[in-house]
């Protein structure tokens, strides 16, 4: 019998699920409900219903999880507390301050339907945070760093789109080597903004818009540049297309600690990810966490959770018997 | 409430263990069980007790979580169901190939006791086995590599000091740089073990030994030398005890896999551990485990687990609020 799967917005990471749910054997891809008009949305998977969102309380018996695919600005603190109250839901909730309230709003709704509601569902939140919360474990007396990239962040490509002048424009983050290199090497440095990040941008221009204007109007930028070295580099919207059409994605979570009775025993703790497709890898989370969902509800529990609550061997279609003699 | 410790045997591990008990304000070591007369055993801690390891089951009440440092050869296999009758406990059993039989005998009398027993807990097995569980049920289509290194290898040393001639001798496993560097390329290679690690051997010789027929012996030495490219250093006493006394370790997970419509994007997940000090990193492991031994059991869990079964919040002494504040 198979996870029953359906896909709740079908944008790139609603397609980077279906491309997941075609790599597990014990999944399947019910429906995927869109905002759009379904006639013009057409899916690869051809076993699989294109609905109407407001259709989508109609699957309830017909789905097993429905996997949330919206944004963390205002999708998801609307939809998961909603949508829990029909499907086990799978989100990827990514608005760290805001997870206390996103967790209670999405833990009353499940329980008082009975269904499991998974929320902060990839890498960060998600692997990077297990990685966080086990080193943590382990090595109480020590010091955290999380660096990011290289790879494309959406956020800061959307802020230079808004500049007017630009007519496209793609950002990557880039750890800087030397401040890893000095976390690697045990001597727990503190780290300003600056000097754990540099920020590249590649800006395609609008005609007769201003390049030295834009330039300095991009390095300044508070919150997003002002605090990074930044490199701006203008090219042809054709060479944008070429060579920066990828959603790359990555970095590394490390923690520097100590043991020994006079702390004299240093350790390294480092876990990173090198991602062509952020989507797409985030969506393999995502499927694996279905895949627990699934399980949890199966057995009678309900509420929310997050990847902190949830045992390893859920995650795989494997039996504890095999896990053990395979992968232990 | 504090979680009550036990140690049951003090060698290295057992002495990591205690020094991680000091790391956590939320465990007391309450006494160490020692197979020597106890009046000649002096522990760190002076709260705590030490007694024979035949009084161990006087203790029933007195401890929470008894951690079993023996090793897998002999001690283990008898001693974590014969203890689990009396206490939780926790185990660092290594034999990968008999884990499904020592996983079976615990956990029976685990569960005729109501206790709980988690097994196999360190890095390899433990940490490193959770990272090939995760990284498998997120990337199904992929390759796992572990590497280990740079080293000592407790075994191969033992092997170098069974040979006639051979004072004393350390055995360092070093991960072959290139074939680590093929791996994170995704390229997938098919490694032998000759191509995935090399052997450095630091020897004491006995006055008058043939070193040439001794290094010769080394390198040819089925199992553990003869399919590695080893390398035989001489060298004094004096020089192994100023250089080589440490036991350092670590080593290297990854996983390289596939992702997209037509298996288009490679993903690389990688998870490592640079050591000062093996046994103290295992019993960092262990002891957090303990944590999640003493919860469990109050809840009224029991049986066998292996790290694959305990979600990840029970390692922590913090709140489920906490962490999803802080590290989620």
């Amino acid at each position: 019998m198979k996870t029953r799967i359906g896909i709740l917005g079908y944008g790139n990471l609603g397609r980077g699920v279906e491309c997941a749910v075609r790599q597990n054997d014990d999944m399947e891809l019910a429906a995927v409900f869109t905002r759009r008009n379904p006639a013009d949305v057409s899916v690869l998977t051809k076993s699989a219903q294109v609905c109407r969102i407001n259709d989508a309380a109609d699957w309830k018996d017909k789905i097993d999880v429905m996997i949330l695919c919206g944004g963390s600005a205002t999708d998801l603190p609307q939809q998961t507390p909603e949508y829990v109250k029909y499907f086990n839901v799978i989100d990827s909730f990514d608005t760290h301050a805001r997870i206390p309230e996103h967790f209670a709003n999405v833990d009353a709704a499940a329980k008082e339907n009975g269904h499991i509601g998974i929320i902060s569902v990839g890498w960060d939140p998600g692997m990077f945070s297990l990685n966080r919360l086990y080193a943590n474990a382990i090595l109480p007396d020590g010091k955290d760093y999380t660096f990011w990239g290289k790879g494309v962040s959406q956020g800061h490509s959307d802020a230079l789109r808004r500049i007017a002048g630009v007519k496209n424009a793609k950002q990557y983050t880039i750890p800087v080597d030397s401040a890893l290199e000095a976390v690697r090497a045990g001597s727990n440095p503190e780290l300003s903004t600056r000097e754990k990040h540099t920020r590249e941008c590649f800006v395609v221009l609008e005609e007769g818009a201003d390049a030295a204007k834009i330039e300095q109007e991009i390095k300044t930028m508070p919150n997003y540049f002002a605090d990074y070295d930044t490199t701006v580099h203008f090219i042809s919207e054709e060479e944008l297309l070429t060579n920066h059409s990828g959603i790359p994605h990555g970095g590394f979570v490390l923690r520097s600690g100590v043991t020994g009775w006079e702390r004299e025993h240093k350790h390294l703790i480092e876990y990173s990810l090198k991602l062509d497709s952020n989507p797409e890898f985030t969506s393999s989370v995502l499927i694996a966490y279905a895949r627990a969902a699934h399980r949890l509800a199966s057995e009678g529990q309900s509420g929310c959770k997050t990847v902190f609550d949830i045992a390893p061997a859920y995650l795989s279609a494997k039996s504890g018997e095999e896990l053990r003699a395979s992968l232990l």
